[in-house]
């Protein structure tokens, strides 16, 4: 089996890169504290004998180079950026048991009939550039390099300008490689596995994420002085669409989900009447025509507001990727690997986006997911007992180490 | 009459400091640009022979010595501070038209029965401090000058020590003096004059002030993973608290308005559902009981939202002003004076909060309004014609003419 402590400690290593004073987990896509992580992350593949590739959007790939040098590799992989206010698990997860289990194939001298390659991602959470999966997206040639190195950041910064600053803009294509096969660990981030008392989800599909950033345009004034009939209030607008999207998927009564996570409004000033109101949609279902029908729904209820409140309305797609169908037979081997380790396991859904959807344009891929404390995720309280993070890792080890025999 | 010219030229020389690189006027209390400000306020004090007063709270006082020493002066004043992206009129025009008056009555020769003081109130708007008003608050007893200098702004600044860093903490103690009557020009910032076609507001009364800060926590999760009925997402929550606040003022069918107009979620981050909402409720009612009321249906409602959705909600006194009655001679002197110069006068109520409000606490005082184009204030729209402002002044020095005699 993978070495189950060594796992754990450096998840935990990881996870205090990156703290700000008041102890809050913000190691966003290539800020400081990312490129310290990389660092560390970079140290541990050199320290495992891997080949290490940086690719042009920063993707860091440690590369165990066996068996036929010509035949496609296996690759595992994550993320290791954050959110604001992040847990440890979080795509370290994904990554850190990669490279656990290419270490235990090596140290045990596996005879593997292909390379076996971990990924780590850049920039899959979009906090602070979109669109998310961003690297692995570019990996799988549904976005340009040089589209990727514009995208400008909620903070101003160009996305090219900070992978140079921090020292991981690569000279590899990405791409360089068509992998015959993507596996990838993660937390559920969800409480479905929790609930049932499942120990392992083999992710058979993921559901459609659509993100917009929706603008409404009204008029400042005086809070005092201005009647209510007389106001072209932005901010009262944005409460009600606001409502309107829970209200529409909860009436809608499918799997989807409907999330307005940011908000500003403009001047911000407590006796002003707010001339703008700018905030972001992000809209799930795991069925296409669901999620193309409450989109349909926001634009129509968006035109009808703007018409009855006098307010002018604009709508930016900040990302919009269709439902994923992982492949059936890597869904099978890890059902299987889990059942020979006397682990419960069902089929599931994955409700978060993750590089897998993206790395499954160009390969079979699938996912393995082990409980989150709670369901909780994104959030400091995001939790799953180690002998579970240490199951995870042995059952993408036995697949792997299936695969390697191809 | 007084020197209209002079009076819009300085009204857009003011209103030129102040502007951002985007040409933005944020004069607001106590920044650079509001330093600036009463530089030129105070050459301009000066220049007009008069002595100029600055007290500990940064009240700027020109006072003009005539008449009996002893005898308790006519003050007229207003503020300089603007919110951000302000008109140029809102308090410049008060300030600025009551040192047109004395300059008149000064070059003029009049005999005044008593000295005669223009002054220019701190942090009137409220929009880095609060409560707004605040000068004039600290000037009529409200407040302690030691409890106001220790306020600190949404910026994180405290209001003694910037007083201090731009030079205005004086030394003279507020209250220094008793007016014997305070009266105080200003635009109407709504719709009222203007569509009614009135040319003069006698301002005889002034709605109540509720302002809060409500604080809404939930819990942060993953935005995709997260099942619509397992969230507790404090941003849902606010949204129905904005919706709630107008919903509740339109339905009572009074003169009162409510006004959520600053509003930030945490983590603010897309796929997040927010942990935490906080934004301010600002309520006026030109009758106490029906404020008391709304206070009460907002309190009543977000006990009821604790309970619904799971969250924890504070509540933040910002500001509690009571509905104020003027002097009912003095509106009488403003309509007399308006009739006298032919102009359409009209009692009015006033929805902004002014300095006359906490001014009236020590002394008879009234206000006058000019009408405001479209009703629009605290807007770079704000706008009145030249020759209604000048129309104005001149009510305003018959009026301090009047007193002057008695
Ligand atoms: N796994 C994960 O949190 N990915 C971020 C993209 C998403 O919002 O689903
Ligand atoms: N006149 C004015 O805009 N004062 C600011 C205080 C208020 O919000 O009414």
């Amino acid at each position: 089996g993978i070495d189950g402590n060594r796992l754990i400690a450096r998840l935990r290593e990881l996870g205090e890169i990156g703290r700000d004073a008041d102890g809050r987990l913000i190691r966003v896509a290539l800020n400081d504290a990312e490129k310290q992580g990389r660092g560390l992350f970079v140290s541990w593949l050199k320290q495992a004998g891997l080949d290490v590739v940086i690719d042009r959007i920063g993707n860091i790939f440690g590369i165990w180079r066996t068996g036929d040098p010509d035949a496609a590799p296996i690759m595992l992989g994550s993320h290791i950026d954050t959110v604001v206010n992040a847990g440890i698990y979080d795509g370290c997860y994904g990554v850190l048991a990669g490279l656990e289990v290419i270490d235990a194939l090596k140290c045990h001298a596996f005879e593997s009939s292909r390379p076996i390659i971990v990924g780590a991602f850049t920039n899959e959470e979009g906090v602070r550039y979109v669109p998310d999966m961003m690297g692995s997206l570019v990996f799988a040639g549904g976005l340009s390099v040089d589209a990727a190195l514009a995208a400008v950041g909620h903070d101003g910064t160009v996305l090219g300008r900070e992978l140079a600053r921090i020292g991981y803009a690569g000279e590899t294509e990405p791409g360089f490689v068509t992998p015959h096969v993507y596996v990838e660990l993660h937390i559920e981030q969800g409480p479905v596995l929790e609930r049932d008392g499942i120990q392992i989800g083999a992710v058979e599909n993921l559901q459609g994420i659509s993100w917009q950033r929706i603008t409404i345009d009204g008029t400042a004034n005086h809070a005092g002085t201005t009647p209510m009939a007389m106001r072209c209030d932005a901010g009262q607008a944005a409460a009600r669409v606001i409502t309107f999207v829970k209200d529409h998927v909860e009436r809608a009564g499918t799997s989807g989900v409907a999330t307005v996570g940011t908000i500003a409004f403009h001047p911000n000033v407590i006796n002003v009447i707010p001339s703008r109101a700018t905030f972001t949609v992000d809209l799930r279902d795991p069925d296409e025509a669901k999620l193309k029908a409450a989109e349909a729904a926001l634009a129509d209820y968006l035109g009808r507001l703007a018409a009855e409140m006098g307010v002018r309305v604009a709508t930016e797609r900040l990302a919009r990727f269709e439902p994923v169908v992982f492949d059936a037979r890597v869904c099978g081997l890890i059902e299987q690997a889990a059942r020979e380790h006397q682990l419960s396991v069902r089929r599931m859904t994955s409700g978060a986006g993750h590089d897998a959807q993206m790395i499954a344009r160009i390969c079979p891929a699938a996912m393995i997911f082990v409980p989150s404390r709670d369901g909780i995720s994104h959030n400091p309280r995001e939790h799953t007992e180690p002998d579970q993070l240490v199951a995870g890792a042995n059952v993408l080890l036995d697949v792997v180490a299936r695969l390697a025999r191809e």
